[in-house]
């Protein structure tokens, strides 16, 4: 497997919070044991990378919009610590974020929210592409001024 | 993160397929980008895994319906390798499946139908628990019938 | 199929609103059209009604957590009036809400948070069943302090 | 609400089975009641609509990969007949296609591969749009050589 950034304890203990929402668990988000299914867990996950997005203007709305960009997962990964049940209520917590000219990798900790003890780690790995072929490109000029606190040159092979 | 057990090379290589279902992507699997949801190419994953359980009988089925036992995820990690469409034939595939007394493995590799091209490899590990009070107990005597073949004592810590 | 409480344009002008919840527009709510997928529109019409139900104390969360009683559809019906897009920002109201002895009817809206245009507008239809054998029953004495002020005690057949 | 094209009763005994596909319910479908969540048979419904298209050649498949026009719903609605749970099998079945120069309508039956007892009924009304704006139009040209046996030109208003 591609190699993601941080470590599950990294995660755990990483004291910035760049995004945060919560998350009221719902009743299509149990599965058959009861519990949420993890695919949902990582897609809520993915849900505080775009709801960042979002909240730091139209840059990637409209590059989807006007088919010009986006930053497709080539990679996924997270561990499931304690179940969550519907109608708990838990913050769903950005807690990572690092920029290259080719990568992007987010970091994300789940905590319930009555008292903060984590439910689950992930962290997804991105690309960048063109959307008119779907082709890797460097980081897109648009993407810059929302992505230029957490980008850093060090150069990497592919 | 956990270690899972294979290396995303292991898993595009691996010879043996246990189980194999067929997915033609449908029209909301489909994300704002124009392709797959991550979280969807992992569920659809599990979906191989649970198909295997169903495809041998009652053991897990009744376990769930019963609330007796159940495997839930404690990691899961994907590599996304190719877009896929609405509309496209997907081959997926249970291609690696590792029992022990505490934690049961399974890897995946998604093939496009028409040429076997690799879209995405996952693996996820499971525990099991007792489906009373959801805390982690040894392999259960109802499952040994199925996952005997994949079975090794090799102990592991946790 | 079996008749709604409501016309579409009842469910349009409908002055009260019990439960409201604000749903930003996500990534996987897309379809292949590029739009929100009906199906997901009704969930989120569902949902709620489910979060209005936990806004209301613990019910209905207890009756499910201990295989009590549940309030499962026997209906459902949308009419989808605009196109909503990914980092839309809608409005989904609980705007009506009436309980017989036998059965639930839930209807409701979605507007635009901008401009308050409707989107959609649905309503569901609901038993009681007990979770012992998912036989119906009659309106559960758990659920009367939440529905009491929804209630009418007059008669239908089934 | 915008009436649909059958009564429940009708879908129910459809002699014609224009599609069918198996459904296995799958671990995810599930909700917090322990049983298939009604948005997802709706879904399950929708899917049998999209892959009787699929099956008639690329018509629908290249008007959505090149942006030119799509069937999006106006409507729908469904009768939840039995509940059904993990592992069961079902068939999903297109039992009725009807289409104007404005709309499309599409009835739907669910039935339990056992013993064809129908657990659902559901049906959706569709329009044309183009998808370079969005706008309704007449029924594309390259739709019909699909929905010629399905077309009469008795007109409607809107």
């Amino acid at each position: 497997m591609i190699a993601g950034m941080w470590t599950r304890d990294e995660l755990l203990v990483q004291p910035t919070v760049h995004f945060s929402y919560r998350w009221q668990i719902q009743f299509q988000d149990i599965d058959a044991a009861g519990i949420v299914f993890f695919a949902r867990i990582l897609g809520a996950c993915h849900e505080a990378y775009m709801r960042f997005w979002l909240s730091q203007g139209k840059a990637l709305r409209e590059a989807l919009a006007h088919k010009e960009w986006a930053t497709p997962l080539v990679h996924a990964e997270g561990d499931f610590l304690r179940p969550m049940r519907f109608g708990d209520e838990v913050d769903v917590q950005l807690v990572g974020l690092h920029a290259t000219e080719r990568k992007l990798y987010a970091g994300y900790r789940i905590v319930q929210a009555s008292d903060q003890q984590p439910t689950a780690v992930a962290q997804t790995v991105h690309v960048y592409v063109s959307l008119k072929d779907f082709v890797r490109v460097s980081l897109p000029q648009e993407a810059l001024p929302v992505l230029q606190p957490f980008y850093t040159s060090v150069g990497e092979g592919t």
